[in-house]
């Protein structure tokens, strides 16, 4: 397993500012995402920034990358499906089944993720509706759960699910399903159900009971979220993270209230602008830094 | 006198990233510093900052100036004197005796005043040592004073004194004055003393009495602090806006807690990063813009 001082999560303008400071300051620093998920990989020039005239999104990721590069930070472009923490590390999965380990967590995920858009999701959230299988699984031993996405991240939940129960089935919301094909063999060899259906409500009286989809109310036990790829508050919610709504609080310094994870950009609900964003993986770089080579501040404005 | 919707105090990276914003969103914005004064102007190269792989500090910065004015914004390199609220409007005086009116202030004004050195300043902060003549002046009635001080920030606190009392001393505190010619004119004709003496230490017993140099103890009623250019926290105590030490303090949004002024970068305590000071002002001129036009968030990230 590859060992880092700190791993970015997010290959947007938050992380890769986290990730040039870090990585100058001679701290081992991996950095993983998708550059096309950023919401600055869309923008057709951005003229707002300081320092820069007039550039295209997509050119100043790819200026970004190499800015981190040549600072001797790895990036991956892949998909972060799981966070773990053993012994004082932090462990992180892709997609691609590879696992890296850190001492420090910075996750610059990027806007959070949209409500699901079903009737009763707060209500029933903690008591039938949940968004972490290592928290609440257990509750689950031997039910009938449904998970709730068509992504990778869902296929990894409904697997990870099996440990507590063999009745899991995912359910797309409507959505097409999209998994790699390592996942729909293994949800093909695990016998993990797969439904299309759009869930308009949960139902239930002290704890969701049913699924209501337009033709048919479905019995399940439990339900997980798992809605687009991991964004920050699926970790967050893994590690009791402090949360509003699905924006990670985070302290002016950018730490969480979990020691070693530090959260950047508008996964903490700073707002979708490239200078502020950059601006918030600068300071929580910097924490990390101050953190790990303890000491009380790096200065270095060239 | 000339009106805007927002005056920028400050012609660093911080103050023009607020100045982008605000000008870009049609607001009337005025940036009045000396860009000269910026940290920025100083650096090298800046090699850490997200989109942009290296530019020379003195090259950002006019980079910088040249995007706020093809958004409209009017830059003016002048120092900032003196600033006064009246009618729910700031008036901002600057050396050259102009005049201008702004809706809104954001201070931007860099790093704070380095300390005195003055054994005992903050012992009798209050009593006997002062930093606003509006504020305090009126206990020093034909009183014996003393300014410390050596530039004209220090010769206009000495002017505004003259309100309450003939008796003034400008104490450069060991360095040389530095006094343009209309403020060498104005405290000529205006009687006020200069004396080069470096201090040493204030004295007293409930209320500070004396000032003790190297050769000898001076009898003084009060003395106003005015170091180097006026700075964000000599502004902030004549408008009661809440400070740590000399440091501004500014919410997230980069609110005081006076209505319609607002703080970024160094002033506030954020370090002293392009990054971070570009984002600070982001956040400022947001602001700005949604208290003017009653918006609830300007998002546009092109």
């Amino acid at each position: 397993m590859q060992k880092y001082d700190t791993i970015i999560v997010g290959l947007g303008p938050s992380g890769l500012s986290a990730a040039i400071y870090t990585a100058r300051a001679k701290l081992q620093t991996l950095v993983l995402g998708k550059k096309e998920e950023s919401q600055l990989w869309l923008a057709h020039a951005i003229e707002n920034y300081f320092g820069v005239e007039s550039m295209q999104g997509k050119d100043m990721l790819e200026l970004g990358i190499k800015q981190a590069e040549r600072f001797k930070a790895k990036i991956k472009e892949t998909e972060v499906i799981n966070l773990k923490q053993k012994d004082n590390q932090f462990i992180i999965k892709t997609v691609d089944g590879e696992e890296f380990t850190g001492k420090t967590i910075i996750l610059a995920t990027g806007m959070p993720i949209k409500s699901s858009g079903i009737k009763n999701e707060d209500k029933f959230a903690g008591r039938g509706v949940h968004y972490c299988v290592v928290c609440d699984g257990f509750f689950y031993k031997d039910k009938k759960v449904a998970v709730i996405g068509n992504s990778n991240y869902a296929a990894e939940q409904a697997l990870e699910l099996l440990t507590f129960t063999k009745d899991v089935t995912i359910i797309s919301n409507g959505k097409e399903f999209k998994f790699d094909q390592k996942y729909k063999d293994a949800l093909d060899k695990n016998k993990i159900k797969l439904m299309p259906d759009k869930i308009i409500s949960f139902e239930g009286d002290k704890k969701m009971q049913n699924l209501k989809t337009k033709t048919a109310e479905l019995n399940f036990d439990g339900v997980y979220m798992a809605i687009g790829s991991a964004g920050a508050a699926d970790f967050a919610r893994k590690f009791g993270i402090d949360t509003k709504g699905n924006i990670i609080v985070a302290d002016r310094e950018g730490k969480t209230n979990v020691p070693g994870i530090y959260a950047a950009g508008t996964c903490t609900g700073t707002v979708s602008q490239v200078a502020s964003t950059v601006g918030d993986g600068c300071i929580a770089g910097m924490s990390v830094i101050k953190k790990l080579k303890e000491k009380e501040l790096y200065v270095d404005y060239g």
